[in-house]
């Protein structure tokens, strides 16, 4: 255990947990609780009822979001359960509050069956103007997440979309630092969770959306080595990039897809990546080593080699790909724009928000540092644009 | 609409709802951040995964309480759904908090099937450390409570219980007020619901645990007339009333049950009760007459026929029975003593000390002034110690 790890406990056993829930009216005469309760609440149902919309008018459920979890994938940590993956829920909704002003509430759930969670938030979401997911293990969060999408309001898996838009700006960035544009690019992903298939899955969009060129190639790398066509152990996720890149059809691993790329996507494990495979990449590549808390490859070692950029997940390196710079400023923007869902258009608004949010990117600075609370006003309102614009709101 | 409903509705609007999340943590340096969430929160989690009852020390847990409603039974008004419940469930969850400190949060279901209640609040609960059910109509309220009560956090059906300690406790000091004692007394019910099944049941378990002697007798009415043995339309909760009560089998109408009655109880409809009625009852009878907003008989018909005690719902008349004055005390003593369940010896306890608090009832004084918020603080100890003695503490 590290001194952090002893001062995060200490903290939380301190705090007794990050949030509280608080009245924005008081209670101090017989006509306060006569207004917020009974007998004046009364006529508050009974416009909700007789005009359902009102529910976002009239009660929290405008600016609340569920972070909702069934702890099955901890952050780095795997698969703990419910109980133990409050902490990280609650501690997303602090950074909700804090970086965007979205009232936040942690709902872990006690089950991992994608039926029941999805049915489970069916339930509760009368309360909510939004559903975070986040930290469940692919690829049940596909079908969670999409089974969820004709719900009304946005329902969001952090972990894919969040990091993918992070990704999505910082590619953009450093693409202008090294001088190239994506249909030169042939992009590397190493990893096989939600979010690696999320990101190669935006960028995908943001060509098929006619944003910008489509890559020259993507590839994608699991534990078990390129995925390719032949490979008979793919779930429908992998297959189908597996169909959409790896336009030669390469199979081996890591080692070969990296051979003359220009950029690797690293979500996967500590110190996968060598200098020897950074070297074999085209000029000037791009590496975003992004596993925690140990890089694919440490900074200096990477840009020893020969890397142009490199960002990773860590604060005490230059250029940290963090999901807060996406996810408070998507839900405000969501929300603001009483968008019924997040579309494709509303994440490449935030991913392009965020690049542009750099004036003249660095290779030191591909993206604004994560305590910029500028990041999600800004994101936010391109975020509702977007909505508007896509015909997606309320 | 009257004027105080027009208030309400644009108090409402203006304020968005009544209820914000709250970060008890800043976050203005990156320390901040990796303190609160990564990668600090990974030992939390890891600390609860490898101990589960640390949960209760290191997350919001402890002190938070889901409001849970399926909308079937919204105050007097009916069944509106979950949106329109939400008004109140954020109400009371306003008063839970400026009345006893709990952090209360609205769960307002998109389900009135009993299993998928039970089942959602069993699947929420793992964020929760107490479940107030509310608003739930009767009969289903009573399985949804009886099947959770494993769930190992206090579930607790306000609608009953929370007006079974305020009834119970209005009647314990309107006996002092009128000199009798409860085994000379024969007390009638009207009303079907939950409140008045729960009020009835409260008084028998005050007799059978011994801490007062049993009603001489104990009659419940409902909409059909005086609940007896012979009646074939009963649901189970009142035929194990008219099994405990009624010793005379008694049929007939409420103005029969009332003819020699010491004690009314409504939780039913307005002018029910007639002056006659209370002309026919023994000498200083005590009317606790709780229909919203009209009472079965008004107080001063009561006192003019000759009540000795008359006690309503209602703020601008003595003697207000307010569900307020019980489960915010309820639960401060249940989540402090770590309480698995609210048994009735921990009921008995609120009761007893909410009665306690008045030091000399009288005619207009039987019970504590709703907005005094010492009170949750005395039933919190009183129901700490009895779930304490009553071994049902963690």
């Amino acid at each position: 255990m590290t001194e952090l790890d002893r001062e995060s406990v200490a903290m939380h056993a301190d705090l007794h947990g990050k949030l509280e829930v608080h009245s924005k009216v008081g209670l101090n005469n017989r006509k306060d609780l006569s207004l917020a309760y009974t007998p004046g609440v009364a006529q508050v149902c009974q416009e909700i009822a007789a005009d359902p919309k009102k529910v976002f008018d009239l009660t929290l459920k405008h600016n609340t979001v569920a972070v909702v979890s069934d702890g099955s994938a901890i952050l780095g940590i795997g698969n703990l359960g419910a109980e133990a993956a409050i902490p990280v829920m609650e501690g997303k909704a602090v950074l909700f509050k804090e970086f965007a002003g979205v009232d936040a509430f942690p709902i872990c759930l006690a089950t991992q069956d994608v039926d029941e969670i999805v049915r489970a938030v069916r339930l509760i979401a009368p309360v909510f103007g939004g559903i975070n997911l986040e930290d469940i293990s692919a690829p049940r969060c596909f079908d969670v997440e999409a089974r969820l999408q004709d719900l009304g309001i946005p329902v969001f898996h952090d972990d894919q979309h969040g990091t993918a838009i992070v990704v999505m700006a910082a590619l953009l960035n450093a693409l202008k630092v090294v001088g190239k544009t994506l249909d030169q690019c042939t992009i590397v992903f190493n990893g096989s969770g939600a979010s690696a298939i999320a990101c190669a899955r935006l960028i995908l969009s943001y060509g098929d959306l006619g944003r910008a060129p489509k890559p020259h190639d993507l590839i994608l790398c699991d534990s078990k080595g390129i995925v390719h066509r032949a490979r008979t152990d793919l779930n429908p996720h992998k297959r189908a990039l597996a169909e959409r890149g790896n336009r030669r059809n390469l199979s081996g691993r890591l080692a070969d897809a990296l051979r003359d790329a220009d950029i690797f996507i690293g979500l996967s494990q500590g110190n996968l990546v060598t200098q020897e495979m950074v070297r074999s990449m085209r000029p000037h590549p791009v590496i975003l080593a992004m596993a925690n808390p140990t890089p694919e490859i440490m900074p200096d070692a990477a840009r020893d080699a020969g890397a142009a950029v490199v960002g990773t997940g860590r604060s005490d390196f230059p250029n940290q790909i963090n999901n807060v710079l996406a996810f408070p400023g998507v839900f405000r923007g969501a929300l603001d724009a009483a968008a019924r869902v997040v579309n494709e258009p509303m994440k490449i608004a935030a991913a392009e928000a965020l690049a542009a949010y750099v004036i003249e990117p660095t290779p030191d600075r591909i993206l604004p540092d994560p305590l910029d609370k500028q990041v999600a006003v800004r994101i936010g309102s391109a975020v509702a644009r977007a909505a508007r614009e896509s015909g997606v709101c309320r």
